[in-house]
């Protein structure tokens, strides 16, 4: 590959100007681009190509493949609803592998190590690179050079955007679905594989040239409610099994168990109260991750205690969110993904739990989006830098092993807060200047540690408002001496010039570059 | 207005080979036009242009319009699930005439009698012209040759497909929304003007420009469901009412009283019978209309009789469809528009009750449609002719009085028939050659009236079917010799070379002309 020309962005880092043949814009700051032309469009089709009893399917992914045209260098899309149980991207590889095809381009909303099949398919040719997250074996992989094409990492909202502005096209869209529909109307709410919603194939659904649904529990039209319409949808194929449900959701959900992972959840749900802002009517979103849900329970006490409600939240869900939505703690749950069992029931049964996309959440080319609705959100980050800002694919030693999520679209919330544990395997997660760049520090405001909590100077109403609660509150250029201080600050990783990846930013620019190692 | 050149289609007709500047293509039989090109595409927007707290509000209609950029000439659009109760139509013109705007083009889902005062602006030049259904007042308007431009009656499935192929190119939708958020979110489940659903508005929200909700029950952010997605709409209107609730939903609905009207809803439904169609998991699409209304009585007699159940029905629904859905005659409402306050509270309340959209439902530029899964369609026509052509348009006067609504749309259905008096006025409604022509015949299989049954013989299968059943079937022309002996055949009124009106079909191509009178 050879080695493209390296530009400095608004952020004072190196970005490729052109990355898979296209050419790019270096991120301006933070609200600094401004987009222009129309959206992308797909080819209009007609119901003469369309059987008129409305039952789509064919006998196989590869007839369905076939019927649709997937031919060499074209873009595939799939969803990760499914997680680490899906099945289904892996079958398309394959199927596409028997059909030799090449050089095609994976677009999925994110990759898990179930899918490290697809080494050997880069290895041989069938595929050419990933557009998407990479963790595990595909993100080493991409680490170490060895990706014909640059990865694109893109938040869920900027995947959303590169779709929607067309600088994505994805030509077939292949949609695991836990049930659908002859026609190709689909939900995730029932069947073996039931994960709740499929958000993240939204936009495939509408921009795709050609959309296949696979789904493992065919039902008689109409599929309700129809999340995915098969209106959107050319073909449909049965398969035995779309994934592994015990991959998929769990059956139940763990709150961290760490002493110092639950001082951080409760230190932030304190600052909440502090600060103000858990008050009727209030908004929150908190992720799943061990740490975030424990900040969710302690918030949960708070509001009990102060006899308010939220009057939404934002998930992913869990059985936790689901009981304070039963309880009356919250009036709605916004939901992205569903993470336990009893989310996905609650989306079921619950109209007050409700599906989204990226396209009502996050996506920043619309007009407007649910993330800078939220009045907190609480996410977690690999590193975060004195200048508040924050890294969330790389670890220090510069390996890709994170996507980016929604991490970067909730940056828009009122007030973001950052809960990290000082340390990880005795590496300081507060540094002079993160790995790679994710999120401009401008946008987040508070980083809570179990050593204490830095608020961003430009938020001085912050400080003013936790003045007096006894809070740990201390200056992140202290804390972080004192991080130094008790490991030593770590030896800087030595990087290649050879880019393998670049961070995009909500607007499409490009934010940050994730290097060669090794 | 210069005469334009009229060019033969092939149904014989002519047509305008320009409408209002724009090349046409002339209706080219059935199935024989394919589109090509992209989808049409609104410009890309930013959230920077929209405030972070999601609250879209100003204080006025005008203020939004001035907002949005209202300009001279440009396309504004509203839809007509208030029906003749709407007042929002209105209040848009009056306030585009305070702001001195003019040559608007008016492009509604369908105009009612309410909208009378947009003839003044068309004579003052605020409006230029209509595209869409035009009753009454702005039809006699339309057919004495007054309107500046053409008017262009499209069905419903083909207005999305106007809109989505870029024919028309809304510049700003209005959206009369019962129930809305600060953030544009907006159903028609509640308010004093609940009218159930808004699809007709779907694709108007989708694809135009700028997007104005106007609503009199603002609720609190969410408003849930989300039936006009809020992330589509630029700015959000309270104003005092959005229509009169008298107008937009019945209290109750009325069947038919008439003896001939029963007459021929009781043959249609012994028709289906005979037909062997009223079998389990079957489907049927009836209108509100007071003969298809009764159809669907005697249906669900049968039904109970035979001991079977639809799988779905499409609506327009009423009291009599939710008591089939209560009762497990029906599956599932698949549901266009709600024309009472039982239509309403069903959607609001019975999951298998859903509101569809003119995508779902007819868009012929689509992957498949429902329409043509339906297994029969009741549906009216003011004249059939021998060769079971229809028209819903005009009168045998030439005067336009009806549009088309789904009507096109649902001669996709396996079976379509059509269920009218023998006379209107003591005007036969069975002619040599309709008036204006609206469905090709080979699309209509059984014309149903009080004097008899005639089948299509293309469907000779529906003939054989019915065979010894006792029905009276007819020979089309037998039965038209019988009317016209009662009533001597009218004479052919006059028409004029000057085209008024098009009549579009399904494909977009042009299927008839409807000519100025006097």
């Amino acid at each position: 590959m050879a080695r493209p020309e390296l530009v400095e962005n608004a952020a004072g880092r190196l970005v490729p100007a052109e990355v898979n043949g296209a050419e790019q814009v270096p991120f301006r700051g933070v609200g600094g681009h401004r987009p222009s032309g129309r959206k992308a469009a797909p080819l209009i089709r007609t119901c003469l190509d369309y059987p008129e009893d409305g039952d789509k399917r064919v006998g196989s992914l590869r007839e369905a493949l076939e019927q649709v045209g997937l031919a060499d260098g074209m873009v595939v899309s799939t969803h990760h609803h499914l997680r680490n149980g899906d099945a289904v991207a892996n079958m398309v590889f394959e199927a596409a592998a028997e059909m030799g095809r090449r050089d095609l381009m994976w677009f999925p909303s994110a990759s898990f190590p179930v899918h490290e099949p697809q080494i050997a398919h880069m290895e041989s040719g069938v595929i050419h690179h990933i557009e998407g997250s990479m963790n595990g074996p595909l993100g080493d992989y991409c680490t170490a050079g060895r990706m014909r094409g640059l990865g694109v990492l893109r938040s869920h909202g900027g995947r959303w955007q590169a779709i929607q502005d067309g600088e994505v096209h994805i030509d077939v869209a292949v949609i695991a679905a836990p049930t659908a529909d002859p026609f190709g109307n689909a939900n995730a709410l029932d069947g073996p594989a039931a994960c709740g919603l499929l958000g993240f194939a939204l936009a495939d659904s509408i921009y795709a040239e050609r959309v296949v649904v696979v789904t493992d529990n065919l039902v008689p039209f109409p599929c309700l409610p129809w999340q995915i319409q098969g209106n959107n949808v050319d073909v449909v194929v049965e398969v035995p099994s779309i994934g592994d449900p015990a991959k998929i959701v769990s059956g139940t959900t763990r709150i961290t168990q760490s002493p110092d992972r639950l001082r951080i959840a409760e230190l932030a749900a304190r600052f909440c109260d502090a600060a103000g802002i858990v008050r009727d009517g209030f908004s929150f979103q908190a992720g799943a991750g061990g740490t975030t849900l424990a900040f969710a329970i302690f918030l949960r006490d708070i509001m009990r205690e102060r006899g308010v409600a939220a009057a939404f939240a934002r998930g992913g869900s869990t059985k936790y969110m689901v009981e304070m939505l039963r309880e009356g703690l919250i009036g709605y749950i916004l939901d992205g993904q569903t993470f336990d069992l009893d989310g996905v029931a609650s989306m079921r049964e619950d109209p007050r739990h409700v599906d989204t996309s990226p396209f009502t959440s996050y996506n920043f080319h619309g007009k407007g989006n649910f993330a800078s609705m939220v009045d907190v959100a609480v996410l977690g980050a690999t590193e975060v830098d004195v200048d508040f800002n924050a890294n969330v694919v790389t670890h220090s030693d510069g390996r890709l092993l994170h996507g980016i999520g929604g991490w970067q679209n909730c940056l828009a919330a009122r007030t973001t807060m950052l809960l990290v544990p000082s340390f990880r395997d005795r590496i300081p997660v507060i540094v002079d200047e993160v790995t790679t760049l994710c999120g401009p520090g401008e946008l987040i405001d508070v980083v809570v540690t179990e050593r204490g909590i830095a608020v961003n100077p430009r938020r001085q109403d912050l400080l003013d408002a936790v003045a007096g609660s006894g809070l740990p509150i201390r200056d992140i250029h202290d804390l972080k001496a004192e991080l130094d201080r008790l490991c030593g600050a770590p030896q800087r990783i030595q990087r290649s010039r050879d880019p393998v990846a670049v961070v995009k930013w909500v607007d499409g620019t490009v934010l940050d570059t994730v290097w060669r190692i090794g």
